[in-house]
């Protein structure tokens, strides 16, 4: 990529996020070519920055309380194409290339096959003002 | 929706879920037509029956601790699809007919043009072994 990604532009945009009172801030996976989320995962501030700076997405884990880049183990990494804030700054969307299973249960999608039994809305558009 | 939704039944769902410390679980709210990622929300065990039952996405507000049904106040109302919870049980997907804006910006996405820097990755796909 050509954008010019300084250590302190990095530390700006790190600054400018809010992460939760264990040091962490969800981030949600999204496959950037089919647009299906894959997962949700966390980040330290410096998974954050190793996500920013490398080009594979890095996590905390949480249960083994270490550094944890995708597809390390599996084979199934995670190649960065965008990773953008939400307005309250405590939450990451980061749009992916994904290589295989983004789940460890081999499914594409950690989502896939697991829908709750769910009541559909019935659409109500409010009439436009005369 | 033509599924039979006995209160047995949901609280079996809901059984299946793993709270947090604070009895709150992170949903991702995705528009079921353009596959947008809008918004990241929490909701606990009443948000979630309430979203299950009503046709109508509700959260619990971290920080006016109160229950929020998404729209009541601004219209823009979230229309439930589908609800999937992730292979760990503690990440709800819903899918939704999003009215007007999620973002109380005004924004359709809570990441709307709020990018952070990045590299991208350099796909390295493994050679499939001979």
């Amino acid at each position: 990529m050509t954008v010019e990604l300084s250590p302190e532009r990095v530390e700006e945009s790190l600054d400018q996020l809010i992460f939760n009172g264990k040091g962490l801030i969800p981030a949600i996976i999204q496959d950037d070519e089919s647009g299906d989320v894959l997962m949700l995962a966390w980040m330290d501030r410096e998974a954050v920055r190793r996500t920013m700076t490398s080009g594979r997405v890095t996590f905390w884990s949480r249960s083994r309380q270490e550094y944890w880049r995708k597809g390390d183990t599996s084979g199934h990494r995670q190649y960065v194409r965008s990773i953008a804030r939400d307005c309250d700054e405590d939450t990451l969307l980061v749009r992916v290339i994904q290589l295989g299973a983004a789940c460890h249960t081999g499914s594409r999608s950690c989502f896939t096959d697991r829908e709750l039994p769910a009541v559909h809305g019935v659409v109500e558009r409010d009439e436009p003002e005369a």
